[in-house]
């Protein structure tokens, strides 16, 4: 089954094509999880740093209702509790929480007869969403084009993380067959690949769903150079292991040292050594090295071959990049899928749900340019010229722009739908591993330039000026003022909350009064700036002047003296509407400017007071700038007339709401500037209200 | 033909379909223009409010340009004078130039010439533009569907002038025929329309192209009514004005008896008294009175007969709301077109270039529903829950929602494209002539209430706000603040020139120094409101609060203390990139926060030198806010990096455009306040910089 395309003549038959794709992929992420031996297995972690399996088989509907909730397609959750446990997590980031002892995690079954509740519902939602072709991104059935394509790259992770299990802990499944054949170890040469000018990046236009970051364009000029014929099979990478690669530090960058010295091995991962020989472990079953398969490594370990045998020959050999693969591509006579047909290449789980020989697939001479297992390249993930995120999924790529994710490349035997096409791009860092090897080439192409350090993303830039930058027309910093009088009212000083944290400024300084302080704001691309001043030292934002001409300003953890603060805060993605229980026991919950951008305050309000200590303190600042973008008119807190025609103000109705259980202390104005350019600013007049709990 | 739809399987065949309905359009125009005896009438006026024929010839033309520059679809204009001469000034408006002396109009054969080369790159767009189906309001291609339109209803309007020349200065043309039969006056009688719920408006998704105010929804309960089964023939109007009609003033309102003071009209504009007898003109021939024909009347004509009847009968009769007259539809049966056939009405120029019986169309036993003549409503038009402007057009409709102009109904002989068709909706003033007559109904519908005189348009009442309402944070009023530079540094005080006037503070301040101002500005929304401070003697508008909610303020012209200033100043539309030529001879030129929101600011940089005496003075002030939505990057002057990466600052762009013709005599930062709602303000820094002429 290929991905649905956006055009189309008839909107009922698309409304079939997408069911048909939607029930495929769902029930193909539940195929997966039988690979568990039994429900126990569901609270097993196959790696340190994830999530125990539940949370994965409850993540992919999760996500569906949590992003129709935040784009108001719909305004019902189903379970609150799972959309909240389930609802972030994946990649390894420092501010996501890993700690399972957080959670009690429900029952299977209980997981199972929610994924179908969230199944009957997506169904339902893709006949009646009102549906016009094209499919734009702005369409409510790009949100469930988006819910699939997600759970689709969750069967690729899935199936690695199964891959990672105790064998003891899974089992054969049938529709998941092992390749049969295996044989010595082919010799692998050089192909040469002409010179020729490359254009990455997807047109707006493109009849299939792709993430943000797949579209804009980038153009580079590639001189000849030439490629490895085949992907590097077990049987190369064991001459590296078996000449002692591993333990030779000249083959590692400072990357990979410190890979080798936090993890200690010594070989590849899925290699097992079982009496003093090496066996090989697929899915579900450890089989006799198959010599003339793809090694399996992470982007360290491909590197780290590449200079042994640079040294080996005396040529330097290294990853290709983006533009260099796609040369392969071109070179190959591939073209995108349904023009070559999945029969043609180890992808799709058209063949096998294992690799296959290394010299199975050609293409024009060249084998495995797609499918098999993903190829790591030298390139770090960057948004193309005219990259704009998505607002539904606003970190799907940004937090990857960090020049630590490395693009893997030409898909897996474990890929299907958006991960098999032309123009997907999906990265990691570069210890992460996943159905990926590599190939080789030898290129004169020129290192790529490190994009520097500053953020560039202008939201964030915006935010990291109001909150680490200057102050304009007088009025002080926002973050230093709002964490003042929040510390002034507290009783307690135990533990505080920064809800709606943005960058971060006023954890850090709330951090000056109180023992531990968490921030949560509901974007990662936020959030991480808080959590990066914590981990490297300093924030460094570029901000605009005149059009597109902009200042870059970096600020140090010791120019602002939280230095010594740093280990009583932490960083968290979070959903002020639906948090998770761990977030509780707070002295001060202080909500900056937040309350007039969720999808429905109340459910945050209503739900406050039992996230406080006694004598906990609520502080809400707020300029109640009400928006249909951001809230549903019905889930306004003021803003409107009544039925009767009566001005509703929000401060009256933050009266109303929080009046039984809360006091109301404190009541004033604060004023804060943010600048757009050097010459034009908002200056907004917020209300500041301090509650104190029954 | 009827209007293409927007949707539709194939982009090929649509692009055929759109140059069709634009040739035939454009042909169409040209051929009504045939019925002017010869290229001297195009330099006649049919009526003293009108400009002379020859510029509506070229402003349909134009209209296509100067929508296509302003929406950045071309680049380059065609005739930048033509394009500025035949720009605007079709509906009458006391702040358009109707002044033909200004102008020295162009020879036919040239506007020919030049309507050839439009027609040729519009031929051209309509094959290469993007386009996707369907076409969405924000597709290139909607701006060629608009200047369609545009022309459909130029179809129209320009056979009512052509039927107001002198009878010498037309002659017969073929395509155009006359109805041949009439016979004497019917019997009129009324029907009865059933009770029913009303719902108006389109959806955004409608299959055809609407302009802004057909979009949104209205919803009004009608009880049972009577409708009268004709519409109202010459010769049932004939006893009306046989009684004294025009002369006695019970029958008319203050707007009808002030119409009949101006005019001394005693019957309808299209009969014609010779030797005591009524004739009958139609388009280019006068015929004896047609009695069973419908009556050509105005709005307050139509609305006399109903006063005159009530008495008469002792019943109260009234034109229909545009709700009663959708029920009348119903009651009818009636289909939007294509449902419907041309053939079953007098529209389209299927039957004829004329009225014809009253009695000869029927639908239900309810005759000339749709076709034939315009029918006046009661309601002033009013923009639909939902009314947005679109950007390409924003003063189609708002300077219609002023309660003064009438909704005409169901389209007359000379109707096609969007005005035959079911939500299409226009409005004149009530003393307007167009082929319109009226029928009546009996209901006890209760007049719809007044909306308020509160400027609601948003973004009008924020500039309003801005140059009329309170100061913040204790800044200035900036219209006054750059009056009082300006007005500083100015040599000689004779003529000034306020460019970019919004709501046209600043305009009566400068008259506080100068003889005379001239107040211009590219949109009519924002103009109207200096010209409706001169004409009414006050400014009214809603300021945001919070959410949704108003406070509304009012500031007379007494208040502002203008009341002697008021002769000096006068308020124009125009482009600042292609001012009219007779816009000149001025001793100061201010282009308030102007040059960062213009399609070209070189253009006006270029030529403004020329508008400026001896001695006179360009101020200039500007946040140098640049953005793509308002200038293309390749226009802007500054916020970027030339070739070499040096960056580019306005500044410094102006000094080196200006410095040869002008010397910088002062440059200074002003700042100013833009209020957004109680709490949220836009406060920015313009640069003032004055120039004086070399």
């Amino acid at each position: 089954m290929y991905p649905v395309t956006l055009d189309g003549t008839s909107v009922d038959c698309k409304r079939e094509e997408i069911k048909d794709y939607f029930n495929n992929t769902f029930s193909l992420y539940e195929k997966v999880f039988e690979v568990l031996k039994n429900d126990d297995v569901f609270y097993e972690k196959s790696e340190i740093t994830r999530h125990p399996m539940i949370f994965y088989f409850g993540h992919t509907a999760t996500f569906f209702i949590n992003k129709l909730i935040n784009m108001k397609i719909i305004n019902e959750r189903i379970n609150p509790d799972f959309e909240s446990v389930f609802a972030v997590g994946v990649d390894e980031m420092s501010w996501d929480d890993m700690d399972g002892s957080n959670y009690s995690w429900p029952k299977v079954d209980a997981v199972r007869e929610y994924r179908a509740k969230v199944k009957e519902l997506v169904d339902e939602l893709i006949m009646t969403l009102p549906l016009t072709l094209p499919i734009k991104d702005d369409s409510p059935m790009w949100i469930v084009l988006m819910g699939i394509e997600h759970e689709r790259i969750h069967i690729e992770t899935s199936l690695v993380l199964h891959r990672q299990m105790p064998i003891d802990l899974v089992k054969t499944v049938d529709a998941f067959n092992i390749c049969p054949n295996s044989s010595s170890t082919p010799k692998n040469s050089m192909i040469n690949i002409s010179a020729c000018e490359i254009r990455l990046g997807k047109e707006s236009s493109h009849n299939l769903y792709g993430w943000d970051n797949e579209y804009g364009s980038y153009i580079e000029s590639i001189a000849a150079f030439k490629a490895s014929k085949y992907l590097v099979s077990n049987g190369e990478f064991m001459k590296f292991v078996e000449a002692g690669g591993y333990e030779n530090s000249e083959f590692w960058d400072e990357e990979g040292r410190e890979f080798l010295k936090l993890t200690k091995v010594t070989y590849p991962t899925f290699w097992v050594l079982k009496d003093g020989v090496f066996k090989y472990r697929t899915l579900s079953s450890e089989i006799n090295m198959p010599l003339n398969w793809p090694v399996d490594v992470n982007a360290l370990e491909a590197e780290a071959f590449c200079r042994y045998k640079s040294k080996e020959d005396g040529v330097k050999y290294q990853l290709p990049s983006e533009a260099e693969y796609r040369a392969i591509y071109n070179e190959a006579g591939l073209q995108d899928i349904p023009a070559f047909h999945e029969s043609r290449a180890n992808l799709n789980f058209y063949h096998y749900a294992s690799s296959s020989p290394v010299d199975e697939f050609s293409f024009n001479g060249i084998y495995d340019v797609v499918g098999n297992v993903w190829q790591w390249s030298r390139t770090p993930i960057r948004g193309f010229e005219g990259f704009k995120v998505h607002e539904a999924y606003d970190d799907f790529s940004t937090p990857t722009f960090d020049e630590k994710h490395a693009l893997i490349l030409g898909s897996s035997w474990a890929s299907s739908g958006n991960l098999i096409m032309k123009y997907s791009r999906y990265a990691f860092r570069k210890h992460f591993y996943q159905h990926a090897g590599f190939r080789y080439v030898v290129s004169n192409q020129e290192q790529e330039k490190e994009t520097d350090l500053y953020e560039s993303d202008e939201l964030v830039s915006q935010y990291c000026e109001f909150q680490y930058g200057d102050t304009y027309f007088g009025v002080e910093n926002f973050a230093i003022a709002t964490a003042r009088i929040a510390s002034k009212f507290a009783t307690n000083k135990t533990k505080a909350l920064d809800l709606g944290c943005a960058t971060g400024r006023a954890t850090y300084e709330l951090a000056k009064t109180f023992d531990k302080v968490e921030g949560i704001d509901f974007s990662v691309r936020f959030v991480q700036v808080g959590a990066k001043l914590k981990s490297d030292g300093y924030v460094a934002f570029s901000s605009k002047e005149e059009g597109e001409l902009l200042i870059n300003k970096k600020v140090t953890i010791e120019d602002l003296g939280y230095e010594s603060l740093k280990e009583k805060v932490s960083f968290w993605q979070g959903d002020a509407c639906n948090l998770k229980l761990n977030f509780n026991s707070y002295d001060l919950v202080m909500a900056t400017n937040l309350i007039d951008r969720l999808y429905n305050p109340r459910l945050f309000l209503d739900s406050v007071e039992e996230r406080l200590n006694a004598d906990g303190v609520l502080v809400i600042t707020s300029p109640y700038t009400w928006q249909e973008s951001s809230t549903k008119k019905e889930f306004w807190l003021g803003g409107y007339r009544d039925e009767n025609g009566v001005e509703v103000k929000t401060i009256d109705s933050l009266k109303a709401i929080l009046g039984e259980k809360f006091e109301l202390i404190h009541l004033q104005d604060l004023e804060f500037v943010i600048k757009e350019t050097a010459r034009k600013y908002q200056h907004t007049i917020s209300e500041v209200s301090v509650w104190r709990k029954r």
